[in-house]
This record gives structure tokens, sequence and C-alpha cells, in this order.
């Protein structure tokens, strides 16, 4: 796409950096993907597969791997972010100085408290002179690695920015679209997290495809409705970020998510399903935070409500169930109560 | 809900009209069911099953079947059409004039040509003394009948005549939530159809979950594009009569339309893939309808268009999925382009 190669570095070697690095490699990028543990390092280098993350996946022989963070930042033009939200403050304020005038993008989705912050939004904090996107959309991993079609969204208010990104990641298989609502954006990829342990619930109730389809309606509204009134764009949740993450991780039964709602679903408690998984599902840690800030905000969640009544109030699902099932029949959409739309002129 | 009991009459004893018969029927609602078939009307009568479109589910014993249409018409207040596209005009013409002054509540989704009209359309010019709503959701019937929660939708201009059926029409299993887009909701029930034809054909190519997501949310912006551009409510495709309806139709294997694309996708014909269903596809219709009207209109329907051609234009499946994909890769929700957004204040 361009004759004067930007050079890439991907922070982070779980299943989104390898495959984002991967990716990149294969079509003559400059890339060099930095992860922390040398074993794994030593092995992409030698083997050239990331065994532990991404077992049976042949990386490209031209994609360079190191554990010297500094080193990898300081030669990139772009920096791409696939750490865990929980180290993701520590390692941008290791590297923070040195991002400044590059491209960083995220691709970490979660809510930092205090503060109700997006990945972005400590970036920004963090390394003050980095020109900031993120990255999401209806993109497992896995798929994106065996060349499955897959398409996502880059955002962010510098349009400069985004068309660079699209031109090193975006190919046949991987279609990149551009958004300036970083923001709106960040905040679909956070959220449906939550909804998916609600699906995953459903599916466990052996609900049918009636109230599947229902249930991802109404969490589409309720999540459309919470972030519109923190200052996203309705616009968003018809795109890639909004509607189609969220139909991915409400139906895939790979989603940590979806695995928490049916262990839950099953009538195990919150304690038993989380050791089940053996780890903690981001969308439990959203769901708190959500509940939270909704409350403080007046935003009308009840499925938000409902969930956390269940999961942190020790209340029976047939009851939480029945109360959200005997609220009033109103109308469809209420979300747009919210939104003045009109159509503009047509081209 | 209300003391003074509002008198039913279904219009059409296949799965869909069956279910809302026995539904009101079984809730105490006063409900005669007109069907055709005398066979099948004493089947009801006497086994209390219809055995033809719900072998197995068993029927109110007080729901009244009959062959005698106007007799039925002439003592409800309130009509349920639930009669095949092709038979609407014919049906109505015959008792247009014995609807003045009724409840008239369309089911059936299609467009009639030339005119591009919607069944409420056709009610209107054959029956102009009716009041006219139309019921439209993600509501298989067959989940309806086995108690599964379901949302659908009822829409109206007039909010007396939406009260009126959510009152005789909702339950806790069945929740009706009220529109006034009556357009966007019927066009949203009619257009999905051409969309579950290509999920289904995705499904048989293989394609993973990012694709199919993909798809679904491409599809989504492209019938509000089209809908917004013809007058509906962007906002109705948020809601369950657009995005629930396109979800549950396009995930179901079992709709007609997405076998229909299952069988081309095989790499069968037409011809062939109409053949193995053993009846035609109502999206196959509306397929062509909305590539004339869209041609006409000027908007741009890029799935639509890629359907066409491979339906009724002999080009091969993979040189019209490479045209799709090679396109530029431009904004997220170009739709948005379409259309200017603005919260409302907080409540």
């Amino acid at each position: 796409m361009t004759d004067k190669k930007i050079s890439v570095c991907v922070l982070g070697g779980g299943s989104f950096g390898t495959t984002l690095a991967g990716l990149m490699a294969a079509r003559g990028v400059p890339v060099t993907l930095w992860l922390r543990d040398e074993k794994v390092a030593a092995e992409i280098a030698g083997e050239h597969e990331n065994k532990r993350y991404m077992p049976g996946f042949k990386l490209d022989a031209r994609l360079v791997v190191t554990t010297d963070m500094h080193a990898a930042v300081a030669a990139a033009d772009m920096v791409f972010l696939a750490i865990p939200s929980s180290a993701f403050r520590s390692v941008l304020h290791d590297i923070g100085p040195q991002l400044a005038g590059k491209d960083v993008i995220s691709t970490t989705k979660g809510i930092e408290q205090p503060g109700f912050l997006m990945m972005s939004d400590i970036a920004g904090q963090e390394a003050p002179g980095a020109r900031i996107a993120v990255l999401s959309g209806p993109n497992l991993a896995k798929e994106i690695a065996t060349g499955e079609l897959t398409a996502t969204v880059v955002a962010s208010e510098d349009q400069a920015l985004c068309s660079r990104v699209q031109a090193v990641l975006g190919s046949r298989r991987l279609r990149v679209y551009a958004s300036q609502d970083k923001y709106g954006v960040e905040l679909g990829g956070a959220l449906k997290n939550v909804y998916a342990i609600i699906s995953g619930m459903a599916a466990a109730l052996g609900m049918g495809e009636n109230t599947k389809s229902m249930l991802i309606t109404r969490s589409l509204a309720e999540m459309s409705r919470f972030a519109v009134h923190m200052g996203a764009s309705p616009m968003t949740f018809l795109g890639l970020a909004g509607v189609g993450d969220l139909i991915v991780t409400c139906m895939s039964p790979l989603s940590r998510n979806y695995q928490v709602g049916f262990a839950l679903g099953q009538g195990h408690t919150l304690d038993e399903s989380v050791a089940q998984l053996g780890q903690v599902a981001e969308g439990v840690n959203t769901l708190k935070v959500l509940k939270q800030k909704s409350d403080e905000e007046g935003v009308y969640m009840p499925l938000v409500t409902g969930l956390h009544a269940i999961l942190f109030e020790q209340q029976p699902l047939d009851a939480v169930i029945g109360r959200l099932m005997s609220a009033e029949q109103k109308d469809d959409v209420e979300f747009s109560a919210f939104m003045s739309c009109t159509p503009l002129e047509k081209e």
C-alpha cells in the first residue's frame, strides 16, 4: 500500500497479539513481537510457533521476537498493545515517554476503576505524546489466524492514523474499517462481556432461539443506551464493534464469559463457576463497574441490575428472571426515546 | 387486562396462525380460527390438534374453528391475518367491507409488485375502514407454542390499537412491545429473508464465527440503509423486528431461506436448491423485488447485488465473493453517513 515501510511492534504474546504479529509479518511488514516469558520467546524464535497460546499455528519466519520491551518500542513507528487489562497501566507507565510521536493502537478491553477509564484513556495519561487508536470487532483470534474472512474496526479521531493502520494490517482476509468514535468502539468491546454471561446463562437454562434473540436485542439496546449517555455515538452499536462483536461473543460457547454464565445457569455459585473455569472472566469485573456507574448516572439497565443481583446479592435466578419478565410491556427500542434521528439528504 | 372481552378471529391455519389462536384461547380470549381446509378444521375441532402444521401441540378446547370466513370475521372485533402473501390480496378483497371499524393485525411478510407494497398497504387498499397494525419479531411459532419466552412487536400509528393488541395477546411468556413505525417493522420482516439466504450460504461454505457475525452486521447496515431511505425509522432496526428477527432468521437452520442458501453454498443451482426444498422460499422473491427497487432508488446494496448476480445472472459464487471482498475498506457503519443523530437531554 505504501513504499516507506512502517516498523511495527506488538506488545503481548497472548493469542491476539501473536496472531496480529504473525499476520503482519506474513505480509512483509517488519514486526517485532514482545513478550515477557523467555521460554515462549525462544520457542517462537526457534520453532515459529507459540505453543502455549496458539498451538498448531505456524508463524512467519520473518517475525522477530524479543523480551526486551524498551528496544522493541524504540525501533517501532507503530505499537500495538495486546496485554491484559490488569497489566496495562504498569506497562504503559514503563514505556510512556518512549511512545511520544508514535502510533499506539490498543486492542485490550476493560475498564479501570476508580475513574471508569478505558484503556485508551490510560494510554493517554501515561503516554501523552502518542497518537492513540483502538482496535475492536468480532475477532476470534484463532479464526483470524486460520484466514477466516474477518472484519475489524480501527477507531481514532485522527483519520490519518486510521489509514496507516488500515494499510499495515488490512488484507483480503482481514478487512479493517475506520471509525472516529474511539470511545464507543472501546466501550462496546468492554460491555459485551457482561451480556455474554447472560447468553451463557440462557443457554444453560435451555432457552430457545426466540429468547436468545430477544436477549441479544435487549442487550444491544441496553448497552447502546448506556454508551450514548456516556457520550458515544449510537451508530457505533449498529456496526462491527457493537452488534457484530456482541453476536460473536454471545453465540460462541468458547468465550470465558459465556462459560461462566453457563455454569451459573446450571445452578453453580459464582465462586464455583469461576473455579470451574480456572480464571476470572473479564465480564464479572465489568459487571461490578457498570452497575456502580449506571447507578451513579441514573441509566436504566435492567439486565445489568438483574445479573448483579444474581451474582453479588444472593438472589435466586428464578426470582430475578420473574421480575425482569413481569416488567410492564412498553415500547420496542425504548432507547429510541433517547435519540433524535433524521435522515440526511440523499446522496 | 380489561373487563370487556374483545372477540378475536385469526385467519389462516398455518403454524403461526394456529399458535396465536391457541395461545389467546388458552388465556380465555374468545377466539375463532378460520382456515380453508375442511379436514384440518374437523381435526382441530375434534382432536384439538393441527396435525399438519403443529403436530404434537394440544390446542385449548375453547378454541372455535370454522371454514366460514365471513361469519368468523362478522363476529370479531379484532382480526389477525396469518395467510400466505400470495393469497393476501384476494382474501382481503373478499372481506374488505366487513372489516370497517375493526382492528386488523397483519402477521404476513412479503412485498407485492408492482408498487412495492407491504401487506398493510394492501389491507389499507382493500379494507379502507379498518384500523391496521402489523406484528413482527424473532418469533419461531413452535417456540411460542411450547411457551419459550418470546418478544414481539406490534406496530401502528394508532397507539390505542397497539394497547388493545398488547392486552389480548401479551402474557408472561409472550411479551408484546409497541412501535409506531409500522412501515419499518414490516420492511424488516420482509427484508431479513434475503439475508437469511446469505447466512445459509456462508454456513455451507464453512465460514467461521467472525465471518458470520460480519455478514449479519453488514446485512443489518444494508437493510437499515434501504429502509431509512424508504422512510422507516433507523431505530426500528436496533429493535426486535430489526436486529432481533435478523439474528433468529440467520441463525436458525430451520428457516426455508437459510436452507435455500445452504444448498446454493454447496454448489447447487437455484432450481436444484428450490427443488430440494420442495417450495419457493420467500426470500428469493423478495430478492428480485429488492434488487429492482434499490436500482431504481439508487441505494447501495452490495449484498443484494452480489446475491442477485449468483442467483439470476449466472455468476460464480467465488467471483462474486471476491468482488465483495476487494471493495475498498472504508468506514464502519457507512450507514451512519446517512443519518444525523443527537442524544436528547437526559431524563
